[in-house]
């Protein structure tokens, strides 16, 4: 696809060599992100960072990027007090605001709206999330993340064996990163929930059909012992109809540092979308993994900036000309790895 | 008047050569808003963007002018959480605000209390809605998009046929707009309302002092047939008793493609404040006008950000320095016109 | 203490000459405070303005300081729609928003809060107030201001005599100086409280072990009447079981000008926290004394942006720099004494 004032509104859009090109340009940023270096390239532009859904999060992951760009951002957070909720259409809505920015990013509660906004925006869009639908920046991180987990190792994506582990059925993130693994070759992915909370039919087909082994289970064990990533998602005690139903589900995906070290081949990679629930009885992922080297949740959240950071280059068309506005930090530049 | 460190609090402290001139700056604002070029007049400049109540449009309008050039900005948002809830004086507010910034830009719900603010401020304030009282920045960029669209007739203000629509007894917008005009000459101003929803009679009787035609009417159609402007304005189902009693009234001033097509004039502009009600049940600036050339809508919104560049440039003293801090665009300027 | 890469989140961490090194810094800002000089010391560099708990005047104090420095600011407000209330621990927090900027501000409603998130963070962290335990920049804000008083008459901190007048029991600012304070010699204190609402006794031994003499006293008027500083604070009625026993105390702290005139050396200074009850029932601070020159309040509020600035500084270690990226103001620089 040609990135110059693209929208970014679904990994659907993307082929493999976009990827490529994305996750490349997103290697040039880490001096930037690491605070080696700094840039004025998008000095002047604005963001309008539009989250009328809260998401403290991607709204700071977002903002900052552009701010290491050089730019500036101009942001809304929640929706009742908003145009839109005085009857206002995307349309108007969409109107009106890019003409005060350079490039949105919008999360919205409804699903679809972010692309419906995007038809009457005139600058570009980047979907931050638009309810049970989409959130492509979240997938490309966690690919990001794999596939610089992989080539620390010197493995490539092809081959990949994956562990996608809790609600498989309500993740949106599990959806995605599915669906971007079907770009490449020769994948195990191990599906791993209870069978109520199983990953969708489709979704498993996809999977098939791109020429992946899916294997499906409940049990958590076995599965994580023949893999380079285990991917844990958190059990959204919201989509039950009670907690006591919620906590069946619980104690049977937990990691922690004990089941790793008895179950999983030395360097397998734990990831995880955020947030973490790290309340005692969430059973989720155990802050005893903290200093395992392997735990790479930490990092995924970091590549967020960098994706995105290559994302507002890309459809600004200025990734050539970063380096050119770029210079020496000369404050502490924080204890980074 | 001289702009410089004044405050922009109420349209009355205008004359016309006062509003040539913001107007005149406001057109050189032009290249700036559209992304062909980038200013650093204002680098280092902050700009205190106090909304004590919600208005996503106004405040990110005001935010991203004073981005455009250059400046940072500091914003607050909301009242419940603020000093002023817990018996702040707004003179205290502004004692202590004026010295995080070096221009205001205050909404706040109560009449008069942007005045009283701007009293104690050591810093330039513009008032960004204060209540049912004043919105100067709404009333400039309206008459500021009137003239640019007869200009682009080879028309000027001097003259105009203007019919605004709806409720006029509680829009504040077409109240402020109505006094304007009255540093014009020879207008034709055509009040389409209920009888109950009236523009009030001193208006009416400033407008006729100031030598303008006022022609006063409940019926639509015959009233936008001779006009240059329709203004229509947002029947405020908040004022009535009842949704039903504001239903009376919707469906007599309902604008779509058809009704033009009838009965006005081929290039009869179409204004509205905004935002417009778009769900089917509105009955006020139907979509179907949406791809009409003559809805300036969105062109106001556009014009909102190059008058308030404008005010800002002229209470900073920096009209006369913007282009020398001016450099070419290097990103994707957008799908703008 | 080595400042380069520290937290800063207690008072307790400082030694006198760190206080000295911080108020020479500080004096250094003020140019740039007031707009005659503007710099890009930290153009690039990405605040975290994290306020888990509202405060306008802090939080906009904290992030215009940054700004004039030249740096940028990424923003949250409250608690409810954050992470942490999901059951996301401070750890994930800091592990996570600290990838995003290169400094972080902090308001959080629990004591304690801000070193534990520290602790993970990889960039230093500023406690901008957590919950009844500290608030160090008001304290350095407050004590920097007795400084500045004082020195304008050619006087020092050591010597210095106070009264501190109030709800000496739950005004963490009262406290917070207090501890300050022992690091000075020979300061006479007087505490004027009603008995209810007495300084807690460790605090009163430690102003002792430190050489202080310390006089206590339920009665306004004589112990106003020999003291350098009047620094009063708000009868806090949600502290109290009901409005009328707060009440019952509010008279007796009044202070107003034919007070000040009647009981006062001519040029005692007036000292208070801020913000202060306007509103006539509150006998705290009367708006009488406004104009009079020594009422320090406002002074106090604009030192917070010069002690946060010059704490920004030290910790990234640019304050030898800031000079070197400086450059005159060109726009109208406000109404500043």
């Amino acid at each position: 696809m040609n990135f110059t004032g693209s929208n970014i509104l679904s990994i659907k859009q993307f082929e493999r060599n976009d990827i490529d090109k994305i996750f490349a340009v997103a290697d040039t940023m880490k001096p930037y992100a690491q605070r080696k270096r700094a840039t004025r390239v998008l000095d002047g532009a604005i963001l309008g960072n539009m989250f009328f859904e809260a998401s403290t999060r991607t709204r700071v992951s977002f903002g900052s990027a552009f701010n290491l760009l050089g730019g500036a951002v101009r942001e809304t957070t929640g929706f009742e007090s908003s145009a839109l909720s005085k009857g206002e259409s995307l349309y108007d809505t969409a109107r009106v605001l890019s003409g005060y920015s350079d490039v949105i990013c919008m999360r919205h509660p409804e699903a679809g709206s972010v692309s419906e906004f995007a038809k009457a925006s005139r600058v570009p869009v980047i979907n931050g999330g638009d309810g049970a639908n989409e959130h492509p920046t979240q997938a490309l991180l966690d690919l990001y993340t794999i596939r610089n987990e992989l080539q620390s190792k010197g493995r490539e994506v092809d081959g990949l064996r994956i562990a996608m582990i809790g609600d498989l059925k309500h993740g949106r993130t599990v959806h995605s990163l599915s669906q971007l693994l079907c770009l490449y070759n020769n994948i195990h992915v191990s599906l791993v929930s209870p069978k109520e909370l199983a990953m969708p039919e489709y979704l498993i087909e996809s999977l098939r059909e791109a020429g992946h082994e899916v294997t499906i289970s409940e049990e958590l064990t076995t599965h994580i012992s023949h893999v380079d990533i285990a991917y844990s998602t958190r059990i959204q005690e919201e989509r039950f109809q009670s907690k006591e139903e919620a906590d069946l589900y619980r104690g049977r995906f937990r990691l922690n540092q004990s089941i790793y070290t008895q179950y999983c081949e030395p360097n397998t990679v734990i990831m995880h979308p955020l947030p973490r629930d790290s309340r005692a009885e969430a059973n989720e992922l155990d802050s005893d993994l903290d200093q395992n080297p392997n735990l790479a949740i930490f990092r995924q959240a970091d590549n967020g900036v960098l994706v995105r950071m290559a994302l507002f280059a890309l459809v600004l068309d200025v990734a050539h000309l970063v380096e050119k506005s770029a210079y020496d930090v000369p404050w502490f530049p924080g204890h980074r790895d």
